[in-house]
């Protein structure tokens, strides 16, 4: 029982549950992509972990080793805890409002998509017999990103006397997971007090990491709308800051207060000069006021779900996990600027709050097609980072820029080299992503500041990183690909096809821009080489079977003992080491899958028949990441209802808490890859190329599915039926694309309706025993 | 210049060189594989690292991992340093004798490879111009391993007051190379106090570690001869006893002290019975006396050299060496009675006292044709560490036994899982050892109560390692070979070689002793396995180049960028990424070189000319391991000179402090290296299939050279002379060899002598640039 009631537009728990708390706050995190408060109830406990954290704020720590190397990362990065600006504690008749005692008669809890707001209606009874409600409804703004804002409004039933302390409060216990004496104690209370300032309703906040020396602050401020008689205090010290507000309220009166929060951090910056900056959200949020934050926020959302939403008929359930997730991965980004997008959002401290590949990978598409300012945000970070990113590839030898496994800041932190460092597929991936978002948007101007430069940095990398043998074959040796349970391969597929893909775009960029390229040092010969690198890939297959090798060898290792593994042997990296999974046919995650997802003109549909079949029987997806390429895969061989199953999969992993892991924060990539199921899955939307394409499928199960992209200024709608699909124009202009392959050109105000010819006949896919996705029959559906 | 005086059968070091203390004391140390003492000065200071260790005593700490993995070692274990018994303390007229102050007219220490004892003669002249003699003797018994003893005297020049100290002292403060605050604090006196006992001039101090809870204890005792007055004290508390004498000595008079100390080391006995022990050696040690023990040391060596001496005519600074070589093998295993063979021997904490594959493979052939009682017990150390190995097999999802890659105790200690348990040659090097020691002394008994076992179990983890491929070829994926620039590859020769032998040697022993397979479940079906596995090894060869590929795909991999690589560059580990060493054809140590001489029967004389000149080209030698494999292969091509240089740079790793870590301690595997790149290379000895064979050829620069060995009982000289080999029986029975592969058969009182054939044209062999071994010139030779 996954606890959510299902709506088309929120989602709900009813009730408490304690021991569900910490999963539930993840969901029911806001945030704006600068700033992320968890979904903590308002009076701060019980709670699972409390958690506000402001993108790109870290603390510093050193990464241990037992046996160290050359070049190994020196310094950890971990997203740290800053103060929290969500408690409002209540005290009735000097009883404090705690669900864990007293009476709950109603508790609700609910995220809704459309107003971008997390509400809570309580009716509590206190142990001592005094009935309350409690209604609080929290935004973090969409529109101000310093800002977030909480109505908070008590209704007693009887007279009754009612205090509300509402805090700043830094340094709060927080449990960690890491076993590491040095990153434990720098995670315990990070934060170094220097400033606290109270005045009136308000209250300022300065603190600085211990290790990373990055500084913060955090402001609040208060409405109070009351009976006569209250008494109000504002106090600030160190740590805390706390306003207390006490006043008698009888029977059919209440209280309300509307605490705003402005937030802030530098690298750069003096205290003071961080003070004036949240001071002044604090003043733009009180002259919006509650109820102009509260229309802001719908405006944006409108505004989003015009070119974002998703439309399933025959699932209700998917229906709404589909809006949660573009609703949280909305979040994630909107307003990063130039800063990364975490594999958690920020809803949690789950890796460490690092960013990976996997933003670019599975993020950045549904951003480019959708809020394409955050794609571009998201990879202005990857370029800010460029100067580290080169130094990094000085210390590997290297030319050109290596972006890191896992950053914060930029810098590589990750301490296990073979599955991070050795993953240079990670920088053809960034250039994938810049490449799209240029296709997807036509922003020159991006392309000419920052995405050339990446491209050509990352083009330098891979010509570095390879060699011709002696039959003219370009070779990547010893890297690994997106399967984490290969490593240190010759030839990885994925990793040769994304170099190839970098490496030609990077030629055609120079090519366009030449004086960029000029700028760049790129000389002639060396784009030749490019392109030379680039057609000489060497793409292993394996003749006898039929199917390519997802590297070199990989086809003549031992088969994994499938049949001797336990079901709760799952994730086999828990059980099994390393090395025996590395020389062995096991796969964690979509790896050729996902290659013939994102280049999928380098392969024959035969090819992608065979290698899907192969693959598939022989991945058993311990990673969030695999389910949406699988479904892609699975729907583009025919094998529709498989693509559902995997869909589904991918969809709910948060929420149902597939990976038993969601109290850490939700998988921003999983969430994406539900999109890019139904998108690039049973939408068959490519993009190779620069060329938009659709091949549209519905699956069974469905009666209907419609879905909004925008394209290069233009906002549509694809809308799949039985039998046929229209293609809509929204606002803008005409759109050019595809439809299961015959060209389309679909004008304003002139749907085009087409039919959808039967899928192939797909191949027989089996997965591992046990590992087979849950077959999906939605809840009544 | 090394410092060194040149003599036959000692090494003298004149004058006292402070900065170079570390690495004389290293040189210096006297061990018996039991019990073993760093070559520090009586007075204690100035030093450079204090050492007494016991074979097997250590302390554990926890391992520190940023990124942990299933499986990876939680604890690892590093040498103690324990109590020291070596300090005797002289105050003259209350001055304390120390080298950095008044004036040493006279100071020299020596190591005497026939005595067995290291010697010390100081003449010193206080601050305040007193003139003292000091002459001091050392030795830790050979024949009685819990004992040391030293005699110690004083001649005054004029009438003086002397007072001696002489000391336990136990958790001496000594430097940690290591950076993780959890090792250094494990080694921050890891002693604590159980016992400490004083009476007469006898005191005993027991401790155990305080991770590990292993028990030690260390006893002296003491003979005075002295003029009368003497006031003599003794007290032990704690950390320190220590023994004072006071005394004024005439003009022509003279202090004399032995003292002799006793120690031992348990996991299970109580502190009284450790008591008991050592104080029952010290009572053997007096019954005995200094005289004594002087007259068994020497019996023990006179019978030593006789079945392993090596000369050499033409280099004498090279006949010190090799006599250095065996003298220091000999001491750290003689009697080591079920304990490892360290890396460093018991002369220094390099590699925290660990014990590597090395032993097997390089040391053990030593001792199997010269001590073979020792070579016994080393691998009755890996016998008794099988509960171990089979658990930690178990752990790898193996069946059989996984023999670790670093230990002290039996459990692997790596915490780089890529250079360490992927390194599963380990088990085939111990298999090897097994064979070889049984083939050379025929020792049936030890083969039923322990070789066979350890061959069994061996076996069984190759056949779950490896897999037959479609065509029927037998796999090993995903394993280390020697060379640790390569990791995690398919297919390395030198393991599936090594293997294929493993598999072999244990199907002959289950067919000779079939009530012993019985005992271990081996069934007929099993050892078919073994044998089919064995006959299909896959073994890489690239037939475009006509050499053996190191492992699958090693010679596609990109040549590494020696003309961008500083001499100043070297070891590589230290300046470049492993993942860039992994990825190229650059080799840190002879491995596919090793594999030719180990199972020289797989190659042909062409190809290992090529494979010579191929790698040795690729192969720079940033392991102490390499040259005297380099110097074997050189040899068999025909490459004499080449051979010697090699052979000289492996003599001369530890006099001439070639790795800049003497300081650390010693490397026993570059000493035996000596004797391998002597007996093996120039002597030409090979033992393939337990035919013992010769192929002597002198190189130039000498005039002569002879080695000893010990074959089944029967002891024998090999003297090359230019153009002729004559085979000599010193004692036992007939031996039937091969000369140059002519059968021979050499009778008691009937050398035979044999000619020498011309050596083949060698190929064309050269090193990486600034790689080349330095050429040897014999000092005046």
């Amino acid at each position: 029982m996954s606890g959510w009631e299902i709506h088309p537009w929120l989602l709900r728990w009813d009730g408490l549950a304690v021991d569900q708390l910490r999963r539930t706050e993840s969901v029911f995190a806001l945030s704006n992509g600068h700033l992320g408060l968890r979904g903590t109830l308002d009076e701060g406990e019980p709670r699972g972990l409390p958690g506000t954290y402001l993108n790109g704020f870290y603390e510093a720590h050193a990464l241990p080793y037992g046996e160290s190397g050359y070049g190994y990362p020196e310094a950890g990065e971990t997203v740290v805890n800053v103060t929290d600006g969500k408690v409002i504690r209540l005290l009735v008749e000097d009883e404090p409002l705690d669900m864990r005692y007293g009476r709950a008669h109603a508790h609700q809890r609910e995220l809704d998509f459309r107003t971008g707001t997390l509400r809570r209606r309580t009716e509590w009874e206190s142990p001592t017999g005094r009935r309350v409600t409690v209604r609080s409804e929290r935004l973090v703004s969409l529109t101000q990103r310093a800002v977030a804002a909480i109505h908070y409004e008590v209704v007693p039933s009887e007279d009754v006397q009612l205090v509300v302390q509402s805090d700043l409060l830094a340094n709060e216990p927080v449990e960690h997971d890491s076993d590491d004496p040095r990153v434990a104690a720098a995670l315990n209370e990070p934060l170094v007090s220097d400033f606290a300032h109270a005045v009136d309703y308000r209250a300022v906040l300065a603190h600085h990491a211990r290790n990373s020396g990055l500084r913060m602050a955090a402001a609040m401020d208060h409405e109070l709308e009351v009976e006569d008689g209250v008494r109000t205090e504002m106090r600030a010290e160190g740590d805390l800051a706390r306003f207390t507000a006490a006043v008698d309220v009888p029977a059919g009166g209440r209280l309300r207060l509307v605490k705003y929060l402005g937030y802030g951090w530098s690298a750069q910056r003096s205290v003071p000069a961080l003070r004036a900056q949240v001071e002044a959200a604090l003043a733009g949020a009180r002259q919006t006021g509650w109820e102009g934050l509260l229309a802001e926020q719908r405006r944006f959302l409108d505004d989003f779900w015009e070119v974002a939403d998703i439309e399933v008929h025959g699932d209700d359930e998917l229906q709404q996990a589909l809006r949660f997730a573009l609703f949280h991965i909305m979040q994630a980004a909107v307003r990063g600027e130039t800063r990364a997008i975490p594999g958690k959002g920020l809803t949690g401290p789950g890796y460490d709050g690092h960013a990976f590949w996997d933003t670019e990978m599975f993020v950045l598409p549904v951003l480019a097609y959708t809020v394409p300012e955050a794609a571009r945000d998201a990879l202005r970070w990857r370029h800010s980072t460029l100067p580290k990113a080169r130094e990094r590839a000085e210390v590997l030898g290297q030319a050109g820029a290596a972006f890191p496994w896992r950053s914060i800041s930029g810098a590589e932190c990750s301490a296990y080299w073979p599955a991070s460092t050795a993953a240079f597929h990670v920088s053809g991936d960034v250039s994938h992503a810049v490449a799209q978002y240029v296709n997807a948007t036509g922003d020159t101007a991006f392309e000419r500041e920052c995405g050339a430069e990446i491209l050509v940095e990352t083009a330098r990398l891979w010509t570095s990183l390879g060699h011709h043998d002696q039959h003219g074959g370009f070779r990547v040796d010893g890297v690994t690909g997106p399967d984490e349970y290969s490593a240190v391969v010759d030839n990885n597929v994925y990793t040769n096809l994304i170099a190839q893909k970098n490496l030609r775009e990077a030629a055609e960029a120079c090519d366009r821009h030449p004086d960029v390229a000029d700028r760049l040092d790129v000389t002639a010969d060396e784009v030749a080489d490019w392109r030379k690198a680039a057609d000489g890939m060497v793409i292993p297959f394996d003749t006898l079977l039929g199917v390519h090798e997802q590297a070199e060898g990989f086809t003549s290792h031992a088969e994994w003992d499938f049949d001797g593994t336990d079901p709760d042997e799952y994730p086999l990296l828990l059980n099994r080491p390393y090395f025996d999974l590395y020389r062995k046919q096991v796969v964690k995650q979509a790896d050729l899958v996902l290659a013939m997802h994102v280049r999928g003109d380098a392969f024959t549909p035969l090819q992608k028949a065979r290698n899907f079949a192969y693959y598939d029987s022989r991945t058993v997806r311990d990673s969030s990441l695999s389910a949406g390429t699988q479904a892609v895969l699975a729907a583009e061989v025919g094998a529709l209802r498989l693509a559902y199953d995997y869909l589904a999969e991918a969809a709910f992993t948060d929420l149902h808490d597939l990976h038993r892991n969601v109290h850490n924060g939700l998988h921003m990539a999983s969430l994406a890859g539900a999109w890019v199921g139904m998108v690039a899955g049973f939408g068959g939307m490519r993009d190779h190329d620069g060329e938009l394409s659709f091949a549209p499928r519905l699956p069974p199960g469905l009666s209907r599915m419609a879905f909004r992209m925008g394209f290069r200024g233009t906002r549509f709608a694809v809308e799949v039926e039985p039998g046929s699909v229209t293609y809509r124009i929204v606002s803008g202009g005409p759109l050019h694309t595809r439809h299961h392959g015959v060209p389309v050109v679909v004008s304003p105000d002139e749907p085009v309706t087409l039919s959808t010819p039967d899928p192939p006949e797909p191949p027989q896919v089996r997965q591992p025993p046990h590992r087979a996705p849950a077959r999906r029959t939605p809840p009544g559906g």
